[in-house]
């Protein structure tokens, strides 16, 4: 697939960060980016924007809060590498800690928001594009949120939003690729002159295939992180996506690299576990938040390998 | 997705033991069988019918040759199993062991054939059919066989044969879901009153994903592994199949039970792999076959981890 307008994001560092508490060396992310910046990869997400008066900042790393400070250290001396963009959380930013474009170390905002909190999202993206950032509205959940709401939300975005990028996201990685078509066909129907994202992640070893599906379908921002590190069954794997796109400008084998030196052994060592886990399995299936697939992981659970009883304990509680 | 023509064929042990020389035991190979028949499977493979003029039985396990006497143990009291199938490699097998199906305790013999050697195929196809077997031909790699030999193949099935499915094999794990969408029409143009099937392989994450696919397109005979063991990247899972299709008559509770108790422990004694291994997603990506990437991750290969040397060794040798 070669379509010059196809843009990857790689979001290892912020998706990644929900696994370790935002708690990656500076060494680690430095590495990341200059592997990006080698292989051509069109943006990289850091981190959240989030307020140290709501997080603490010794629970939490860095990439929790991404002070312009620690985003400069890591772009320091590298040229032409990714865009940066951070995201922000409904109520949870110091909107106030954002800077201008101009006196900033990012690029991008992206705008995470549930249906409910629409309003926001608009109110948000609309103050950091007046401040001179490219902007997403990234809408969570959407396997859950459904409705009639959801196309009503897509048209206010349509309406009264400055975002560049409308996402699809399927964080409770429910979809397969017949429920993505039918999502960018009601995503192309509200909005028009701006690109369309797609995020998944993999608890039914879909994200790739749906990521595929929803640029089949005409989404031109995807995202995707190292080895599919991501928060329970993680992501679509950044070396999947540039082994697909023919654009001559991606180059998989500084990726590769990362991966073999970092990401492979970091999943060996066992402090933190993502991937094909089928609490999270089961989290997909039923659409449901993974929160509770990842408590069940608990190393102090005894029950965390007895998945029969997660799928009972699921079907019990239902969708909630 | 509920069409109760759907069959759910699991090839654990067959596609498994290519990874393990066919050494499960016939204690695992029962508790297998026994879940599959609690699970409401519709297929077991049990292994191949190898001749052991041709491969050592010191060298190899039992599944490798699948003497009726080891079948009649694996299924000795359990009633309402799933069908046994075995498997025919061309040239490979010692015909005079399989009787007929009548003083045999298996129901079903696949062919697994190249598309250049679909003439001896439909002999084999045609003996077992006139022994009372269910059969299918399985057209291996035909990612790499899709010039007009494979319709002229399908053509022959079709005029010449007893087959009573007809198998889309993905050997090399490189298919995408667009990709099957066109094998599908090709094979449906062609196969006419008889089933179509799809076996996948993971290299890509895509098995999965390229299974519903096929299933979309018209499939109705779908394989599946517990927890995907198999070859190289492995397979679809199984459980993914179970939860995924509606037939109320599949209980997906016993499965998970199996890659609980034995698959996941197995998978992380180490003395095996598979799955989502760079190697073998550089391979799919490239369309050859796994047999470059598995050699690569041979234990003292002080290189395994390097994915960038295997990349570009792939790219030096080109589609071999």
């Amino acid at each position: 697939m070669f379509r010059p307008e196809i843009k990857v994001l790689d979001c290892t560092i912020r998706d990644g960060g929900l696994v370790n508490k935002h708690k990656f060396s500076h060494e680690f992310v430095r590495k990341v980016y200059k592997a990006l910046a080698e292989a051509g990869v069109d943006y990289m997400e850091i981190g959240y924007k989030n307020s140290d008066k709501l997080f603490s900042r010794s629970e939490y790393g860095p990439w929790k809060f991404c002070d312009d400070e620690d985003i400069r250290k890591v772009r320091e001396g590298i040229e032409n590498g990714p865009k940066v963009a951070v995201m922000v959380d409904i109520g949870r930013a110091d909107l106030d800690a954002i800077k201008d474009r101009d006196e900033s170390p990012f690029e991008m905002v992206r705008v995470a928001a549930y249906v409910k909190d629409i309003d926001k999202a608009i109110a948000h993206v609309n103050r950091f594009n007046a401040q001179g950032y490219e902007t997403t509205v990234n809408i969570m959940a959407s396997s859950r949120d459904r409705g009639p709401e959801l196309d009503e939300a897509l048209a206010q975005i349509q309406a009264e939003s400055k975002a560049d990028v409308v996402y699809l996201v399927d964080s409770f990685g429910h979809y397969y690729q017949e429920q993505v078509d039918a999502m960018m066909v009601r995503y192309k129907d509200k909005i028009v002159g701006r690109e369309i994202g797609f995020h998944g992640h993999n608890n039914m070893q879909l994200a790739f295939g749906n990521t595929i599906e929803a640029i089949m379908r005409g989404a031109n921002f995807v995202d995707g992180t190292l080895f599919g590190i991501g928060r329970g069954a993680g992501n679509c794997t950044t070396e999947l996506l540039l082994s697909f796109l023919k654009n001559p400008k991606y180059d998989i084998r500084p990726v590769l690299d990362v991966v073999s030196t970092e990401m492979v052994p970091m999943m060996k060592k066992g402090e933190i576990e993502w991937g094909y886990i089928i609490p999270l399995m089961i989290s997909g299936a039923f659409n449901v938040h993974p929160k509770d697939a990842i408590a069940w992981r608990a190393n102090d659970n005894p029950e965390r390998d007895n998945y029969r009883a997660f799928w009972e304990k699921t079907v019990g509680t239902g969708l909630d």
